[in-house]
């Protein structure tokens, strides 16, 4: 039995943004987009089938919670919601804010590289909006 | 009030496998992967918060059994499970088996065109296959 700990690449490319029940929600840094990553705090996981029923759909609702904050605090024109997992191991799942006329649209950003990304101060204070609106749920 | 109709653009690029109590999940023709789409069978849905709490959570149900399905058909390396919608509006979640050795791995195949895209007796078999092993449970 192993403690949780976040991924090394992970924790390189996010900065934190709260603790959930089960998840630690943490946010890309430098992306074109508002972009959420919510990973259990349980250590082993790869596929949410790894996860306990009562567990997984915790997760989900966990899930559900972040993408209605993300959505009140960006006004994104569409959610991408996705657990891949081909790269990075680790259970997480994302949550990322699109809109119509990022760089992007319409194709997904998993694996593309930033075309402008966002400075760290607007990161950091929306992370900072998005940990308050979390923390009374 | 509208009845729910498959989104044309899904109906032309899929076979259907089964009607799961809320969700139509059906099989995309002529890709790499075996790849599933859950519909909920509901109109005027784009985001998963748009559902009821209830059905939102038996959508997250219906995912999760889908997926395990899909894992033990297949005995895939990782599943990618994503809803996007950026181009076809209508809610719809992807669950997608992928392999160390596919064309794309390790990236999303969401708007990549298939490579060497399987034969439809294939997939038929696949998706019958699929719906034996789902209509039981």
């Amino acid at each position: 039995m192993t403690a949780f700990s976040l991924d090394p690449r992970l924790a390189a490319d996010t900065r934190p943004v709260i603790d959930l029940p089960l998840s630690r929600l943490v946010m890309m840094r430098a992306v074109d987009h508002p972009w959420l990553i919510l990973v259990p705090r349980q250590p082993d996981l790869v596929e949410i089938l790894d996860l306990s029923e009562h567990d997984r759909r915790w997760l989900f609702d966990e899930v559900a919670e972040v993408a209605a904050a993300l959505k009140a605090e960006t006004g994104a024109d569409k959610l991408n919601i996705g657990a891949l997992g081909n790269v990075v191991a680790q259970l997480h799942v994302h949550v990322i804010a699109r809109f119509r006329d990022d760089p992007a649209w319409p194709n997904p950003v998993w694996g593309r590289p930033a075309q402008r990304p966002r400075g760290s101060d607007v990161d950091a204070d929306l992370a900072a909006r998005l940990a308050r609106r979390l923390a009374g749920s």
